[in-house]
């Protein structure tokens, strides 16, 4: 690959990340088992990096919100009262003849090359046997398409009946509202605030694709934020992200598109505005005030963690996009090599779900509102809602670059599998003891470091370049006189000679952004 | 409850946690999900930081460790070669008459008093038969004992078939073992080293019961720790661990003890001995160096984050207790409300498990010894297991405590949900705002704190003392003055006036330990 290039296929980005043990094909020796994937040594390390960065900057930091961890396998009941048992489903179709199914909305896609996203299982039907479309497998023909559920079922206890049915979760966030009552009562929050959870959930995709960005098991960090009804637009935190600029791609840009496209006119330009948030608001592209500041907050999330803006925009929901229980959902969206993708998806679920609950179970799930003296359904302004895979796929697609031939990482520090590796240039002379000892006193002070003493240095070099590590430190024969090492900047393969005992303090700083390497 | 009395029954422990906020009973609007729990906000906080501690001990802070993460759900193939699929059952008896199913072990342990783990189908029946073990539910006759298969089926894709069907892991270990050659390539790693993971897993109980230490769904921290078979006792590390006092209760004192029971003498007496790890080794109670090193690190590391060591025991498998693929077992255990119980296992995989894949799968799982040049089998000297909810659980047991008839969890600071709560006496003269600087600092500071203005300043160390807050902060008049602060410590509440500007790294040395609060 050429100097600055990026990666050019998921392919590539899939072969990267199994060779330097981010990410495996989970029952490899197996043969693998399609849409699971398996995180290696460092690709344990920069997922619990994301997701104690995301965990911190929205539970830990923020008064108005606090977490929760719920189970993964759920009763019926809790699947049946969200809609998901009876609408969570995708379409499929059965060839006649050699059994094999699709999905046929992207059979539709693929073969037609129309959008098939909220097509009716007639509207299906009828272009199906319309424009022919036989199985890609055998050319034989399909049967009537028919709603498949993407949840995963098992039985819970030792008798298999329909009263023990469970499923895997499909999503997190309705173990939120099933405990909010609990949550509310025990933490004694009060409207505004949120509840947090990041937790495994699985989806029975029918063709798993594109890595870890579909894939069947996957992570999700997410938050429901409610409020009181009346308050829909008195968000007290505006200000601070109102100079945010975002690319914003509205609905009614995409249906101009569509319509010029339609009229050959522009084909696959895509209308982006650049505006601040505070704009954005002033042109009323919001349904809330709140909606505008969890956008805008989250966006700052990713680029405050290295992803450059210009890879980011953010899409909103066409009405017939939306989800059942949605008034508005915005994505944030990244550039990948296979497209512009969803990595983030914020929806006002309203009241829709605890309302649900609350008719379903028979419990009240309200609030009192001190002021009034009367109970509330609180109100769910944003669902900002992000799969860990796709974050960590945004970091090391955003991060890669060539350089020298080589490939280098530059991976945001504090998301760094290893924050530094330590190597003494030779194996004897007591370097390597020396050398230990400094990276013992790394460790001690909470920073996860490396210690490499095999091959050259700059083999070494190359070896931490690709997985990341933002900082080196040689110990050379000069360490031994005058107990200064070099420091080397992964960014810039600049050098600068330090003092060992101000190492710890140094790294801290430059990993907090408090210091600027070149400034050193 | 009496002064300095501690929590008596599983049942006082979980009526606290739900009450403050600890956990839940999953789907408990629906009437909850028998064996599933749900984490509220301060538990989730304990159940991270007991995660977090576990893994930086033994993957950030090791060389020698480097971790793993897993998917849940599994193909067939996995747990067929690790021989669940055939031998991961509970024996099972249907009532003829009512179809209640209960497990047969346990019916025979409560009905007879007699232990009947690892009993045989055969001796069961017999059992049942000779003994006219009749349902406790209706009183009607039993058929014969069948093996019921603890793990959660599912079916991976569209397709529900023999070919597709998957399991929810029951353990973490198994995706340690297929990963092993990724892992060991893509690290490098050289024997002897460890692979860690920590994610959930599954068994479907038949009775689910205590708490959550018996539960369906379960978090573990395991390690597999792999060495060159010829080094079976060549273990560096013995040396740092050799002074480490344990309670023992060896598989010889079970046996001599339940011979005594048998002939009436010394019942229940369980005779511990009292030993360092050093005297244990030379007594050769352990068949490897590893096995001691490994059991003193893990009780240590319970010790370490509070723990009572009087309240720890480790004890030895019978022979007949072993898995089928353990050459010994020793489990790290904790007296409960409800007795002795195992809150860590740690087996001798030998080189069982490798042997098994590689066979099943057709891949060499074999590791190249650069002395001998010659490819070997790992040997798995040690399997540190733990479940992180008993860890939870041993935790909140140990800590709890009352004085002045009020709650008090005296929790490791390390583990603590908040490291600090912040109050300003009165909501005037500015006092909040001055308050909730020095909060913002401490956020800064990456300390995990709660700030709270309502109530009486009793009222909230009493609220803080009883979620394990160890330090509380109260700005008064007077902090207005000489910016001076109350700061209170929850073990003795003691108080002591200190500096503001001093919070930050004052608490962090409280916290790690470098300073003690009487000291200061």
């Amino acid at each position: 690959m050429a100097d600055g290039e990026k990666m050019k296929s998921i392919d590539e980005v899939t072969a990267f990340c199994k060779r330097r043990g981010f990410v495996f094909p989970s029952c490899d020796i197996y043969g693998g088992l399609s849409g699971f994937w398996d995180f290696g040594p460092v690709g344990v390390e920069l997922k619990n990096n994301i997701k104690s960065e995301w965990w911190n900057s929205f539970v830990v930091r923020r008064e108005d919100v606090v977490g929760v961890d719920g189970s993964i396998v759920n009763s019926h009941a809790v699947w049946k009262a969200s809609g998901h048992v009876d609408g969570f489903t995708d379409p499929l179709l059965d060839c006649k003849k050699c059994k094999n199914r699709v999905r046929a909305d992207q059979l539709i896609e693929d073969k037609l090359e129309i959008p098939a996203d909220g097509m009716s299982l007639e509207e299906i039907d009828n272009l199906v046997k319309e424009k022919n479309i036989k199985c890609p497998n055998c050319g034989g023909e399909f049967g009537l398409v028919h709603a498949f559920n993407l949840m995963f079922k098992t039985f819970v206890g030792p008798v298999e009946d329909t009263q023990n049915t469970a499923y895997l979760r499909p999503e997190t966030a309705q173990l939120i509202f099933t405990n909010f009552k609990l949550v509310q009562e025990s933490s004694r929050m009060k409207l505004p605030f949120g509840i947090a959870q990041t937790g495994k959930a699985f989806r029975n995709e029918i063709s798993p694709r594109d890595f870890v960005f579909r894939s069947r098991e996957f992570e999700q960090m997410e938050l429901e934020y409610f409020i009181h009804p009346d308050t829909i637009n008195d968000c007290p935190f505006l200000d601070s992200v109102s100079e945010t600029k975002i690319s914003f791609l509205t609905a009614e840009a995409q249906s101009t598109q569509k319509t010029q496209e339609k009229e050959g006119k522009g084909k696959k330009q895509q209308k982006t505005q650049e505006m601040t948030i505070r704009e954005a608001v002033k042109k009323g592209l919001f349904k809330t005030k709140w909606h505008a500041y969890w956008l805008a907050t989250m966006h700052n999330w990713f680029t405050g963690l290295g992803v450059k803006a210009e890879n980011l925009r953010v899409r909103q929901h066409l009405e017939k996009e939306l989800s059942h229980y949605s008034l508005e959902t915005w994505d944030i969206e990244y550039n990948f090599p296979f497209g512009w993708k969803e990595i983030h998806g914020m929806a006002n679920r309203t009241t829709f779900d605890l309302t649900q609950h609350s008719k379903a179970s028979g419990e009240s799930l309200t609030y009192f509102d001190e002021e009034s003296k009367t109970r509330i359904t609180p109100y769910v302004v944003s669902e900002p809602s992000q799969g860990v895979e796709r974050a960590f796929l945004t970091f090391i697609v955003d991060a890669f670059e060539v350089r020298d031939g080589k490939n280098v990482l530059k991976i945001h520090p504090k998301l760094a599998p290893y924050k530094a590796a330590v190597f003494p240039l030779v194996k004897k002379d007591g370097l390597p003891e020396k050398a230990r000892q400094a990276f013992e006193e790394l460790l001690e002070n909470g920073l996860a470091c490396a210690f490499d003493d095999k091959g050259s240095i700059g083999k070494r070099y190359a070896r931490h370049d690709e997985i990341g590590t933002p900082f080196c430190i040689t110990f050379d024969s000069d360490s031994l006189k005058d107990n200064t090492v070099t420091l080397r900047d992964r960014d810039t393969a600049q050098q600068k000679r330090v003092e060992i005992e101000e190492l710890p303090l140094l790294l801290l700083n430059l990993i907090s952004g408090k210091k600027i390497f070149s400034e050193i």
